[in-house]
């Protein structure tokens, strides 16, 4: 793995700007305030450790100009008392994980909180295995943690999962109390963003090195010998419990203050509580994480255009930061006087409880300060579920409408009909109304193919030579090389608050021709939008062979369709199979993202400094590759439907007959298991699968492998 | 160890009475209904498995008439892996665990929750290590658990330890859902009450093998291969996860059924909510656990003497049984409709929380249901702090007062002020004026001199013998054997609701000399109470000796007196240094408790049984030492005031001056330390010890044993 080349990119001008992941942007800031972190990486949060490590191997040093001591140990259980032991000889100690992970540690964590020492623990937050395993995001590991004394602080974006990274580190010496510090798992750690850059000489403006000194101070050392981790019995134990009261109680003014000094360099000024929106809003949504971020943008365009969106009067959003200590004044304060109506949205769930924990404490606020507003609740996000806009908007349909509590967004619950309808006019409306202000790109290609590495050197590429917002992110297949990975890529002269894929995207680069069989990916394409495939069929060919629905879909969406012949190109050059350089060119030259010769003289460096170690030959032979635009051609639509063939798999025709229409592959368990839940998921059509699709203890047939073909072969073996 | 015959004695008559402990209680059913546990104890759950381990080597039948396998692991998590395979593969699987023990459990029940799996964890809830390591009671451990969506039930006194063990595995098995079934550690768990037994017929009467038989059906066999924790990707496993919701809905209903169902066989009705109190109500204390029992007694006594408490005004108790799922309507209609005010008891603190878990989850309710009630909450009973009826007192008092949030009940805390006064005029009249119905008993002894034993036997004694009710509790020392046994043990014609120590004693029983002079054993002394001294010392060698407060406190308390020197008896028998069967018979001789004669022939009977396989020559020394009460000399207290001497140490004219009062030791951090926490705590006092006494996070000097003496040798070296 090289982390760090891949994903940090340092980009001129006024202030210092890099393109970074979330866990690249908090493990640069926890490497710079920590002496030591023992740790045991766990998916997503590993490549945070990774980067530790690399910059640990690259000499580079912390705020003390010393390097990192990273210890690996045999689990999580173990990092938590490697952390603890550290902790208690006075060397500022910090580690990565989550999800179970998290779990292992949590005996220790209440140890480490009631001896009150300043940590933080950085998590990428992932859910916790139940019914079935996910290494994705939710908020269920950081929640099962949440009794045992850490404070809480979340970022909402990668530029946060730095910034807050700094407020925790800072906040936990001046608190004498350890942080969880958490985002969005799979989102926030994997999305890449162009953020301001904070610097060893920033923090050095930020660190009291007092407050490391009175740290140091409690030390067990044998020049400073004392006893912890007594047994104390009932006569005492309450009242030594109790006796750390006071450092919970200041904490929460310490970290606001702390959030004021951080603003005062970086110029982004945090809150334990930010509301955004009317100043008279009486609907009013509170959550956490990168989907605050969704719907402060689905807020603002939906202000932009409020007379279609009377019917959701006035509206706001609350994205709660610090969520530990929960300051219930703080909380009632940062909301407007006006509101009436609260959605809590929990990303977690917890079967059996009166409603999830964000719930519940935002029910308990409004109850001990006496409000008259009635709150609701309801889950996303599970396991990363996608939180579109349309779902911002479906919530907030559902607090001047039905009202239904406890309820979820992103799923159509047919069991139990919690979820709400995301199929409402407001929702098309939005759609419609309010598009997107910024250039969106979906690349397919396959897993191991120098796609994804393509497209973070066109981030950088785009980053560099514009003052455009970047944004990237990589979906990749859990059967990993071979597979398929979707870039999905965003540029936008504005901040790009777009935590979630790309539904409709500008342009669609097709790098493997056998994709268009297999899955409906026009359904992707915007109205206009352009369609870059990968192909060896000449254009006399490929009439006869683009199934029927993508032809269609070419016509009704106006696209424009390029082909370029990248693998004889590839091979032409002696490239082989590797076709990203020819493909980021073509990418360039039909997308018009940004000048097309500045984008090339960028690729021609890029080439050079990537394969100057291979020799003249190979540099050559990719510099050819970048100027393999030549050969794209633009197709017209015209010719191509007036022949109309059907395409081999007609996908879109079969809806779920639960294997008795006589197109299913018939009727035993594993045969329905195939058709009604394995086909949807490899059409990339899981989204659409309902509740009452799965058994509720997550069980499934087996011998099903049979089923699946992938299909994915340049050539005939 | 032999828990068995030590913790269970049945009972004649009409009904099948045993006298057992909480946790025996609780074990047998476990044991009883379950085929496979895996185990690994932990205190003090321990006595749990233990019972499990003996009952299966002297060979018990569970209710297939098969013996319980049970399996010891390498530690809680390698447990909790065991119990999931073990269910996974269709067997009836059990185990006992809490604190650390509990939380290392945590990653397999949330799967073996999201797989609803059916089982029962039975718990001594114990806190969780924090500042310091408590081995006693508190709900800190479940609370950490409570987002596995495990359901929560649990019980308050050693009957319903019994009874709802019962409803736990019987409803496990209807709901397909796993239970935490727990009780108060180092309260229910090590408290001995005469209960009504529940035998493998009336188990029988009430299981379905309908539902066993549908548990087996959906294990993982060859013949029924299917495939379980699998991995989902986001398209699917926020579905999936919605898909057991019908599970969670359902469990609240079949919980009330099986409660009602398990209360026709046995009389005794279980509710999820149980409110005791004023119909008309205005102020309730909702709490969970043993605490429920004290306030509920405590309720009563006030109702009785109303027009003295009339400032409390109308009062009730709500005891949550069912804290998982949590039935937010069930819970609003078990309260009177008058309420007003309630206050909410955590057993457990949750540092920077909105507060504790019960609280928050009451605070819920109350704003779902849109009720205008003020709703407060408090902490009681961290790591077994005593609960009492001035506990409740002053909890009620707060409710009509004050009304302080986030207060502790049971300490005083001289930092951040949250504890009530429980000096208050009303706690005062409620001791002077209701005092208690029933007679109780303290002995002092020492570790492993057989006192504990023969209270046990006593309690069996007159349990049997009346009609009585009986409560016993042993209160160890951590330093364990030669160190202080308190034995508590209550008698009463009414059912004893009292889950604390006896703060005043009808009798007490010193069996070491030497704790005459290092505690204030007499201010346990009930005003014309019994007191009896196991002494060398003769009559007249009394009044030199007897420190001058313990002089005074007889007088006050115009005690009768009376000696024996079981030392010198023991030794004449051959019975070298044990005492207790002396002790015994001059118990049942000084303090009338049940008919002499039927104590002393029960005495025999006893030692006949227990000393058999000795030898007639045991046998005989130990019914000597029955017939020994011959001996007993009651000493008139006007003779022994006449003569007054200083005691050698007076500890109560003290009162911690922080080492500069002239007395202390001097003025070193140990020193202050001895002074004004080690002697307390030595003399019985740490009770008293106010929060400012602790460090915040714990720690302790070291190097101060050396002002320890524990002065209990009975001959000098």
């Amino acid at each position: 793995m090289n982390i760090i080349i891949l994903d940090i990119f340092y980009i001129g001008g006024f202030m210092s700007k890099i393109c970074v992941d979330g866990n690249t942007a908090c493990a640069r800031i926890a490497y710079k305030l920590s002496e030591v972190s023992a740790i045991y990486p766990i998916t997503p949060s590993s490549p945070m450790a990774e980067v530790c490590d690399e910059m640990a191997t690259a000499g580079e040093k912390n705020i003390f100009n010393k390097k990192l001591k990273i210890v690996e140990m045999q689990s999580e259980a173990g990092v938590a008392g490697a952390v603890h032991g550290s902790l208690k000889a006075g060397a500022l100690t910090t580690t990565f994980t989550c999800s179970q992970g998290l779990m292992l540690m949590i005996p220790n964590m209440f140890k480490i909180a009631g001896e009150l020492l300043p940590t933080v623990f950085h998590v990428s937050a992932r859910a916790v295995a139940t019914h079935a395993l996910s290494i994705f995001g939710d908020h269920s590991d950081v929640m099962a943690a949440r009794s045992t004394g850490f404070l809480m602080l979340a970022s909402s974006s990668v530029q946060e999962a730095q910034d807050c990274a700094l407020i925790a580190h800072l906040a936990s010496l001046k608190t004498s109390l350890p942080f969880i510090h958490f985002f969005d798992g799979f989102r926030t750690s994997h999305e890449i963003q162009k953020i301001e850059e904070i610097t060893n000489d920033d923090i050095l403006k930020l660190i009291s090195f007092d407050d490391i000194k009175k740290f140091r101070e409690r030390a067990l050392t044998p020049k400073n010998p004392h006893q912890s981790g007594t047994a104390q019995n009932p006569d005492v134990y309450f009242q030594n419990r109790e006796a750390s009261n006071s450092y919970y109680d200041k904490a929460f003014s310490i970290i606001e203050k702390t959030m004021v000094e951080v603003g005062k360099i970086t110029g982004r000024n945090y809150k334990p509580f930010e509301y955004y929106g009317d100043e008279d809003a009486k609907n009013v949504i509170v959550v956490m994480g990168s989907a605050a971020q969704t719907i402060k943008d689905v807020v603002r365009k939906i202000k932009d255009n409020e007379n279609v969106f009377k019917k959701l009067g006035k509206i706001g959003v609350l994205n709660v930061r610090l969520y530990r200590p929960f300051n219930t004044q703080a909380f009632i304060n940062s909301l407007p006087k006006t509101v009436k109506k609260i959605a809590v949205l929990d990303r977690t769930k917890e079967s059996g409880a009166v409603g999830e924990p964000l719930y519940v404490d935002v029910c308990s606020s409004i109850n001990i300060h006496g409000l008259k507003v009635d709150v609701i609740g309801g889950r996303y996000g599970l396991g990363s579920k996608e939180f579109t806009p349309s779902c911002a908007i479906a919530v907030f349909e559902n607090l001047v409408g039905e009202n239904k509590n406890s309820f979820t967004v992103g799923i159509e619950d047919d069991v139990t009909n919690c979820s709400l309808n995301l199929n409402s006019e407001l929702i098309s409306n939005f759609k419609d109304i309010v598009g997107n202000d910024c250039y969106q790109m979906m690349f397919f290609g396959l897993g191991s193919d120098g796609t994804i590495s393509a497209n973070k050197n066109s981030i950088k590429i785009i980053g560099n030579s514009s003052n455009k917002f970047v944004q990237g992110y990589f979906e990749y297949d859990s059967k990993k090389s071979g597979s398929l990975t979707v870039s999905h890529l965003r540029f936008s002269d504005k901040e790009i608050l777009m935590p979630y894929e790309i539904e409709e995207a500008d342009f669609i680069a097709i790098h493997n021709y056998s994709f268009i069989n297999k899955f409906n990916i026009l359904k992707h394409l915007k109205m206009n939008g352009t369609v870059l495939l990968n192909t060896v069929l000449k254009e006399d060919e490929l009439n006869k062979n683009l199934p029927i629905f993508f032809k269609q879909d070419l016509v009704k969406k106006n696209a424009k369709l390029f082909t370029i012949d990248a693998q004889n190109i590839a091979s032409s050059l002696g490239l082989g199979n590797k076709i990203n350089i020819i493909m980021q060119s073509a990418f360039f030259k039909t997308s018009n993202v940004i000048d097309f010769e500045t984008a090339k003289n960028e690729m021609i460096e890029a080439v050079r400094k990537t394969y100057k170690r291979k020799g003249e030959k190979v540099v050559l032979a990719n510099e050819k590759a970048v100027l393999s635009f030549d050969n794209l051609k633009e197709i017209s639509l015209s010719n191509l439907t007036n022949e109309v063939f059907d395409s081999e798999l007609n996908y879109y025709e079969h809806d779920g007959c639960n294997g008795e229409c006589g197109k299913c592959l018939g009727c035993s368990i594993e045969e329905k298991f195939a058709e009604n839940v394995m086909k949807p998921i490899s059409l990339r059509e899981g989204n659409k699968l309902k509740v009452s699709g799965f058994s509720p203890d997550g069980r499934d047939p087996t011998n099903t492998s049979q089923f699946e073909k992938r299909g994915i072969a340049l050539n005939c073996p």
